[in-house]
């Protein structure tokens, strides 16, 4: 960005000083989604090409409509349907997208390390829409952005991570960045999904989410991905309500003020109750809002603004 | 719309006058798709967004190619292959929706009430692009406007709809215009597709297209939904055209200035004869025309534009 | 193009002046791809309908992404998946789009003339982006942009095609438009994929690779469509690979500054290997990056620019 970074691959290596100027940034963009006419000209001209290995409508949509808002073109990739499915490689998709000379690309693929690779070989600006289980950080700035909104500071806080935090790239680029941030990380979830070993990362592994909701000031669920775990490893999905879904028995344990987040889609009545989800403490469409500021803060900053950034403050 | 209407959900409660309106605003409309430059700047940053639960190729691109003949950036949010693959409700996909902002969501949906359901929820114009076997108020829009075109006036008309009366959202719709609109609907169809109980609403139901072709003005043949029945209502396909198809034969025994209208996409042969599609009485191609007319008019009036509409008239 | 031509069907009848001239516009086209701003405005307002009957994300792509770096709008209509497969045929779909008012539509279809059927059929421009086993101009037109920069010249030039040219469209335009321009043309590819009735072209059909590998000035290797032959007539990809796939030893007895092309996508190991894809005489991503110049070359001229084209140097 600023000190000229090409890629956002991750949150694990991204100084606290970075963070808070992409969240000041996405601050500002905000205000353009309130407007009646939605555009700002810094990007136009210019190509974002979303490229997802796997389906993901939500994101994917967010980073178009975050690349739209700033005037750029986007094309869509939808590697599953094109020559990949007869055969291509990673590389040799890339190279045909480098051809075709984009200035960001956005990329989600089922290994970890699919973005790195792209961003090593290729000159264009890299942003990693989730990379196996290994990051997610866009997801986990708009997190950052939407706590700040409700906490005013993230520093000192106590958030607590709920659900498959084992398999879960959210849940990583969150603990990456949350810790840069100051915050404490509690996390809780099955013995198959939050194993003892994740105490490699800067958190503390509690069982249940009794055992973590009443500390929390913001308390994250994570999505049971149906699609990701075998049977075997997963219990039914009434036992999984029962010892960690959030419901609004759980919710009167904890804090008044705490804040309840969940990246989206939701299951409701599984890791999160209906009452829950609608009710006051949910910040779930905040950060829905969120997540399309901080894209455009993510490809306004990566593809060469600075972070004054007034120019997009003129209408377009 | 001048009167604040937020939403077009069905044309059951619209007035005349307001009918009226919107028809003499996409007879201005149409216009702009014959110049070279087919745009104009009056939706430039506000977000259209197809939300269509059900595949429509054709509904979809119409109301995607008006949002951008207005300058509107659009979002085409495929629920099928999307969250609600994942389990993901309505209620939840639109709040994702509302989250990003949208000015107007042009949506489809199997269940009768869906739009109303969203109109009700959320703080955006919603165009109903197909509900069930409720409503499809463009189609009928666009019907009515290519009926004026050719008939000068639609009060006092005839107008026949033959075909899957029972199930089918245009022929509600029109039903409920054309009514409105001063003209008498005559309907005919098998006994399973048009059953003596649709006569509360306001039509004349005849049992074969021998009973309604002389008199009318306009016929309207309905497509046979194949992928909507049942094989054992409806009789074979051969068996449909000899009893219910409009071929040049019965063309003849109709008055000779008889307008004809299908919704598409046709079934050559089955509902309507190929010599008839093609014909000088046939107006198919000029509903789809029209259709991008009627809707450039409804997103244009739903957003806030009232009748006089002159901000469009300027080159872009 | 300037002498009227609407269409581009095929390189067949296509003289020798006006290969020229696309030519000489795409290489002024590309330079616009280097800038930031990659967009020029003297397509605005128009409509460049994408009609592709097969998949192909690669090719519907550059063809999009040349009608936005014009400023044109574009419209994706994918016809397997939209009313076609409702039954519809190939001309109600047309004139469906054609109702829409599009300027250009550009089509992919498995039958062979059925862009030529549209362009009789239609008032806007029609571009074949693949017509069966038949032509696929525009890939042709790339190749000879590409190999015009490797070489200066194409006339007197030898040019090697390699592999099922028997069932491909993409050499079969290369033949004809590099007969045109002056150049020779040998093929070798298996008996059942290159048979001699081939000779009513102006080719010279050779048997297996290394039967035109050392005369040649450009070698292109063709994809082996495992989608489109059975199995019967195929040789094992190993066995194809070794009497027919370009690898390094093969190489070596090509010319030091032999030109090595490919359509794309590639199957790395079996009609190329991979260190001969990513090595130095490979011009496989060249192609790439002038398929989109060609490609704007093309709509531009179509619709309605002459030679000079001196309307798009004007910043947007």
């Amino acid at each position: 960005m600023k000190s000229g970074r090409k890629d956002l691959l991750g949150l694990r290596d991204v100084p606290r000083e970075e963070i808070e100027a992409i969240l000041t940034t996405a601050a500002q963009m905000r205000e353009i989604g309130r407007r009646r006419v939605k555009k700002v000209p810094p990007l136009r001209g210019r190509l974002v090409v979303s490229l997802f290995f796997e389906n993901s409508t939500r994101t994917r949509t967010s980073f178009e409509l975050a690349a739209k808002r700033l005037s750029a073109d986007t094309l869509s990739f939808n590697a599953s349907t094109s020559s990949t499915a007869k055969g291509e490689t990673l590389m040799d998709t890339a190279r045909t997208i480098f051809a075709m000379q984009p200035d960001a690309v956005v990329v989600r693929h089922a290994y970890a390390g699919a973005p790195h690779l792209l961003a090593r070989s290729f000159p264009w600006s890299v942003v990693n829409a989730g990379d196996g289980i290994n990051e997610h950080p866009s997801q986990a700035l708009l997190d950052m952005l939407t706590m700040q909104d409700r906490l005013g500071s993230i520093a000192g806080r106590t958030v607590a991570i709920v659900g498959d935090v084992q398999h879960s790239r959210v849940a990583r680029s969150n603990i990456f960045g949350l810790s840069t941030m100051g915050a404490r990380v509690l996390v809780a979830g099955p013995g198959t999904m939050c194993r003892r070993d994740l105490a490699a990362l800067p958190v503390t592994v509690r069982h249940t989410i009794d055992d973590v909701v009443a500390e929390a000031d913001v308390i994250m669920m994570l999505r049971i991905q149906h699609e990701r775990l075998g049977r075997a490893v997963l219990p039914s999905q009434r036992e999984y309500a029962a010892f960690y879904g959030l419901d609004i028995d759980r919710l009167r344990r904890a804090r008044p003020d705490v804040v309840v987040m969940h990246p989206g889609p939701i299951n409701r009545g599984v890791e999160i109750g209906a009452d829950v989800a609608d009710g006051p403490q949910s910040v779930i469409l905040d950060q829905v809002t969120n997540g399309i500021a901080v894209r455009m803060a993510l490809l306004y900053r990566l593809l060469g603004h600075g972070d004054s950034g007034g120019d997009w403050h003129a209408a377009d």
